[in-house]
């Protein structure tokens, strides 16, 4: 797999994309990320990629020139599955969507300025629009590392034990149970007496007691 | 506003918290950012802060005595409006929450493993538990730093033009109207006329009308 992405501020994502899973998923092979820097496709001597918008009196709007120059050269190299872009308007990302897109072969991601990019770009390069939630932020590079990280975490061999992200939350759509470690006390704070029970098989009934309970209460939206 | 950040992998944050709006912020003495390494305040020798979990096969879990020592530490040097940990069981992080939190004085944040905290730190150290998002991560540093930049850009003075974030998207309760700069013909792609006419009631309008479509089409849940 091959996520490229697209940014005029790559410095963001220099640390989220070269740490614990996904550095160790690339070191294994399982997936190539490459940042792209918008300000080296753009042919204006400042190296600027925004300009005023048209009619519109606040804010920066992310040209369609370097971002078509840049897409258009990726496509000549290879094809991709799908062109994202991160967008209050989009698509929510869930669990679902980050099953989906882990066994997608090559994808681009283009992180947006906050205040938005040139519509011609959605309407014509972007295939795909996905918001991470519904909050505003100064750019799309950390929603494309909240999905770079999701995504890469399941292709298979990503992480350690295949087991532990089979028990997340969201993949039966249950909340994960509660989880302690040690000390068994701590500050007169005791873990609940059947974890130390030894009991398999009461312990993973109880896992998912927890499991039901908790959903019913905290997010009772899962289940419907 | 003070913000502390309690991660296991500091490293993770470097350049999400040192680049754009967040660094103008700092310098501009906004908002004072101090990300704590949790590997310092544990006693054990070889500094780790997770062990296996009791009763349950798969992942390890954050243990509650380094995490304890660190929040009781900034706790004793100044007071905080919240202790959040960012879980998928928590409250929905939206626009109202980041507005809300942006008038907080002081936040710690605390960053989960992905397979999880001691449930004992959650019940007795921790007063808001935050998701970010339906889906699972390898840890919450992503989110602390997606919640520290919607809560920094609020701040008064931290983005340049004020009149910017008041028309984001979700201010309103209402998606953003297109956007698109120049060049006004790319490709045969046009600006819509009436953004190019010059008469600012008649594009004001269009904005609105362009904002409550696109609302009702792509998000409807946003109108009820």
């Amino acid at each position: 797999m091959r996520i490229d992405i697209i940014s005029a501020v790559p410095e963001l994502l220099d640390s989220p994309l070269n740490y614990s899973i996904i550095k160790r998923a690339k070191e294994k092979g399982l997936v190539e990320i490459v940042v792209h820097n918008l300000r080296e496709y753009t042919t204006n001597k400042h190296r600027r990629v925004d300009d005023y918008a048209f009619g519109f009196s606040a804010g920066m709007v992310l040209q369609i020139e370097p971002v078509d120059r840049i897409i258009s050269l990726l496509k000549s190299e290879r094809n991709y599955d799908d062109v994202i872009y991160t967008s209050p308007d989009g698509e929510k990302f869930n669990q679902k969507m980050a099953n989906n897109l882990s066994m997608a072969g090559n994808l681009i991601i283009l992180c947006g300025h906050y205040k938005g990019i040139d519509h011609r770009i959605r309407e014509h390069l972007i295939t795909k629009e996905i918001t991470v939630g519904d909050y505003v932020l100064t750019g799309g590079e950390l929603p494309a590392a909240i999905m770079t990280d999701a995504i890469v975490r399941l292709i298979p061999g990503a992480i350690g034990d295949e087991q532990s992200a089979l028990s997340d939350s969201f993949q039966d759509n249950l909340l994960a149970p509660p989880v302690y470690t040690r000390p068994a006390e701590y500050k007169g704070w005791k873990v609940p007496d059947i974890l130390l029970s030894g009991h398999q098989a009461k312990v993973d009934e109880w896992n998912h007691q927890q499991s039901v309970e908790r959903t019913k209460r905290l997010r009772p939206d899962l289940l419907e």
